[in-house]
């Protein structure tokens, strides 16, 4: 047993925040659910800050619901989970759509302060983009001899699970949950899409220990998941077969949804990850992905269930030597002549880009190509191919920018619009593999919170701009300026500082095989998992168009087909995605792409030289326990960098003889 | 639990053989000791085949020692361990300098057959060219995370442990311990040199399973060690250091051995690796590995143990970018100038060359330069880098070139002559890493059993021909002809097979990191491990002369020192360890270096192509558990000599750009 470490670092939720709110005169109309957790959150924030709660014609501030609100009338049909601010009659009237909403609008009210409590008179609507918010575990029950007890986690243990138990002890998981639930995520599941054998019976005998987890996220508002083996009915059920066309199949899974809904009534549903990396799946039954999905959406909408059916599926045998299997190709090819093709409540969940999550990827042309499909946005917030957790890296910028991609001209429906399904697609959402573990600051890096802290707040509303995000955060989690001025200034750019010194426009990997952490240019050059730079003595990248490559560019909508097929009209920050081009091509940006690999690195060493300099400028005035983690992660993030900058310039030095314009130095 | 298999496979003893020893009258004029363990051999061996066991004067062969040997009186002093073959009377005598000399003359006798049976009349002498015959076991008692049951082990799990505990029934050790005596083998170390918590243990509280593996190889006249840690004072002594020179340090040692020499009388002594790979050693303490070696000396020495002490010591935090370090130097920088430092006690294990048993390497210079110090040739049976037991690779023929390099001109006394100390020099020996284990053939691929065979038989007697070991082991292995003709014909070049399509020239490496199997051309090359090739554009290899590189070619007498410093006079298989050249730098063969690795790539696969044809064609005449297991290793051969050939040939015409003279295919 590992006990875990006490919260003592409580996030963006710090006891000692929230005081505008906390020292008023608050009511709460409204009762049952999720309207008791706010009424705990009340009294909990005004005990502290001096407020009180009192009856509503006392109140500065009413919190309730549509039913019982006096105002609603004027205030039409609320969306889903939104909430009202009404300002009016001396008072601010927070009305939420159900309870469900009253604890987002709480939420914002506690978070905004003084800026929204003391408006002028007036209404306004506030609600989700996406209906779909979700966080994906990847915590195995069992530590895994390969992966350990969270798979690509980064912040300690698991907070649910320690060598094969639930934790009897889920106070943490209840902060957790209330800094899930304060950021609008709604759906957590809570196993790793690798089934093992002890996970995959979490579905059954281990259901009790689910049923213990929803109980700590239900009075958040957040509905749990099970990631299930594809194979169940044989490694569980002890069947022959898990064919999705076999009516013992079927019956099998039918009685396996019955039960765990006997257990967890308001149960989300399953996440799949099928015929991908090993896993099983329809294919070894000579069925589509949409037969299998299918099959297990029919007994899950009985109860209002989903499947989230991941359309990570791609040849991890490849031989490098076949230059025309592209992986970049493979969930398009596989999914996108399924669209249509699936029920209503399975949600298709495609990775943010073709590839996996690298530093720089397109976006994936699967978003554009499946509009009858309920899709969801995947994202790591996990920093697997971005430090780690050991490298300050602030995702927020690349998760806009990949939502606000539009499948067509300026204007066309961008990636946010298509996965809400607020342009008349069916409605999904954004899915994220959690960063959150054991740790006593959650996430490894204290400053990786912010990711968790976007991650909600982008799936809430995909038009908030990174910086804005970033600010909200600084402000509820550092209560000194100077210390919110030096994180920030840190954090802002920190992607692309991440960028500039690992893998070079947009080709991707040169990580460590296995760990994905630290240099190795030739790594994962000469394996069968698709993911090449092809460099030789002349150039570098991946030719994917169509007029001589794999033909990927094409799987896009014009422009940008057209715009992917041409270097002069690729962004300089995919060159090397889309076209394999020698070392002296010249960029838009006017310098060469050897010059420009050169530049970047030594830049970004430097950038990180700034980092640590900065942070050492504030150390007197943050909590210690943070100046310290932090101070030793930047330490590791320079020594790291200062690798990558010196391996990647020696390797492209060795291979093209082209000495850097300023003669610095190369080993 | 894994019980082990039931070695139905006997190696090179299997119970069919040994005819014409065993159909005849035999007497054993001897007793106690190791005549106990012949006398058991030939009451087996006589009631297998017709023979009988019968009064001296009645046999037609009589077994004996020399104090008890009527002819003993011509004989003159017998070598230790050695044995003559005296015919003459009717009858062959053979006369053991004591009863360990009568085992070999047992089994040299048994081996032989009729050709010493029926010898003309007449006496030879035989006895062991290397006082020490020893295999180092890389076992562990618990399975380790990274390592497993065996360090480097290819053949399933451990003989001795299982799991954390010694093995119950130990009837395959009895077997083994017979196999090694029947080769010579005198000394055993029963775990692996990086000693783990568990492992430490042996030598106190675990000194009960030590006497039980004693007890097994006793009557083969086989003494065992124990690989310890050198922080065993702190780690199981509790006290606060482990320096060498305190007091405490050397009474904790003093009572720790007296306690092992009274559960184990005869025990054979210890084997360090100390400040090694993470190790602890003397230098954590300030102190020379002449204080640490003799510390542990001492107290052995009044018992008449032996400490072996490995030269292995190098800095594998190495900075890639520091190319004046040269851990092929690190062996003799910290050896060589302490000669005449050691205690007589004390055994140098010196691996045989400067790295680590990679396919080609040039003689260790720490051989050549201590003169005045035991030392003992460290060789690998385990195939760690020549293909991990999937691959065919006899390695007698790269052993007999290492035992025969002059350290000077011709005649001068050879890495033979030297380690054993037959050249005034003190006695030592050669000390192999087993590569037996719980594998129903004892060694994975059931031909490496040869590389086990050839390893006694050269210890024994180093200026044996690799062919004529084989030949040897084929005869006692297989009675098909045609099986030994196809077994012959893999075998024989095999190990150059496995140089043509690995790393070439003597550059070594370019391994997959860690597991030390299949190619990855870059894989150590920004590593911290010191293991470099330097491949650019325009050249490769390591600069190691004196005039413009590491200075480690002059770390050799002449004539080597100046062979080694030129290109023009080093042999071309060492070209690149000694020299970074261009690949359009011509050897002495006549072709130039880069088309030299293309020639040898493509050549090396079409060996392994026409192996798997010759096993193909005696797949009939073999015992069936064979011929599947070969078949399915020289697949595994086959398909990883294609990966070898095609990743090296891309990977040189990538960096080179120089095409193949005969145009043949390089993705």
């Amino acid at each position: 047993m590992s006990p875990l470490p006490q919260h003592a670092d409580h996030a963006w939720l710090r006891p000692d925040a929230g005081t505008e709110l906390g020292s008023r005169a608050v009511a709460l109309d409204a009762a049952g659910g999720l309207a008791e957790t706010v009424r705990a959150e009340l009294e909990t924030l005004t005990a502290r800050h001096g407020g009180s709660i009192v009856e509503p014609a006392d109140a500065a501030v009413v919190l309730t619901t549509a039913e019982r609100a006096e105002v609603s009338a004027d205030l039409g049909a609320l969306p889903g989970e939104g909430f009202a601010l009404v300002h009016g009659g001396g008072r601010l009237t927070v009305v939420g759509s159900s309870d469900r909403g009253l604890l987002y609008g709480y939420h914002h009210v506690r978070r905004a302060g003084s800026g929204v409590l003391d408006a002028a008179d007036g209404t306004e609507t506030h609600a989700p983009t996406q209906p779909i918010r979700m966080l994906d575990h990847w915590d195995n029950v069992a530590v895994h001899p390969g992966m350990g007890q969270v798979e690509r986690g980064y912040a300690g243990g698991s907070l649910f699970y320690d060598n094969g138990r639930l934790r009897p002890n889920l106070s943490r998981v209840e902060h957790y949950a209330r800094l899930l639930a304060s950021v609008g995520i709604n759906r957590v599941a809570l196993n790793n899409v690798n089934v093992h054998a002890l996970e995959a019976r979490l579905l059954t005998d281990g259901i009790g220990d689910v049923v213990r987890l929803a109980e700590v996220f239900r009075p958040q508002g957040i509905a749990v998941y099970l990631s299930v083996s594809f194979n169940s009915p044989v490694v569980l059920g002890g069947l022959p077969t898990a064919d999705p066309l076999d009516e013992s199949v079927r019956a099998w899974w039918a009685g396996a949804v019955d039960r765990v809904y006997d257990a967890i009534p308001d149960f989300g549903g399953f996440v799949v990850k099928a015929d991908s990396e090993g896993q099983p799946g329809p294919f070894g039954y000579g069925r589509s992905h949409a037969d299998g999905a299918n099959m297990l959406a029919k007994p899950l909408a009985r109860h209002g269930g989903d499947v989230f059916w991941r359309a990570f599926v791609y040849n991890h045998r490849q031989d490098w030597r076949d230059r025309s299997t592209d992986r970049a190709r493979a969930a398009y090819d596989h999914f996108a002549p399924l669209d249509g093709t699936f029920d209503d409540n399975v949600v298709l969940q495609v990775k943010h880009g073709p590839m996996d999550f690298q530093v720089r990827e397109p976006v994936s042309p699967v978003i554009g190509a499946m509009p009858t499909t309920r899709l969801a946005l995947e994202l790591q917030v996990t920093q697997e191919y971005t430090g780690q957790q050991q490298h300050v890296c602030y995702l927020a910028p690349l998760w806009s920018q990949v939502l606000d991609f539009p499948f067509g001209d300026d204007g066309a429906p961008t990636v946010g619009d298509i996965v809400s399904g607020s342009d008349d697609a069916p409605s999904g959402g954004v899915v994220a593999v959690s960063n959150v573990g054991g740790d006593e600051h959650w996430t490894g890096h204290p400053f990786a919170q912010a990711n968790l802290y976007a991650l909600g707040r982008l799936a809430w509303d995909p038009t908030l701009d990174a910086a804005t995000i970033l600010d909200e955060w600084l402000a509820e989690t550092y209560d000194d300026e100077a210390v919110r001025e030096a994180v920030r200034s840190i954090m802002t750019g920190s992607w692309q500082t991440y960028e500039r010194y690992t893998a070079p426009l947009g080709v991707g990997w040169m990580v460590r095989p296995g760990r994905h952490y630290g240099p190795d240019v030739d790594g994962y050059e000469y394996t069968p998992w698709g993911t090449y730079h092809f460099a030789d003595r002349d150039g570098i990248g991946v030719d994917r168009t169509v007029a001589t490559g794999t033909g990927y560019a094409g799987m896009y909508p014009e422009p940008w087909a057209c715009r992917f097929e041409r270097p002069e009209t690729t962004p300089d920050e995919l060159l090397l995605f889309f076209h394999h081009v020698p070392y002296t091509h010249r960029l838009h940006s006017g310098t060469t792409v050897i010059q420009h690999i050169y530049d970047t690195h030594f830049e970004g060493v430097e950038q990180v030289e700034r980092m640590v300099a900065t942070w050492e400028s504030v150390r007197d005035r943050a909590p210690q326990a943070v100046v310290e983690r932090v101070q030793r992660r930047l330490e590791e993030q320079l020594r790291s960098a200062v690798e990558w900058r010196d391996q990647i310039n020696t390797y492209f030095y060795r291979k093209s003889g082209i000495p850097d314009e300023q003669g610095r130095t190369i080993h």
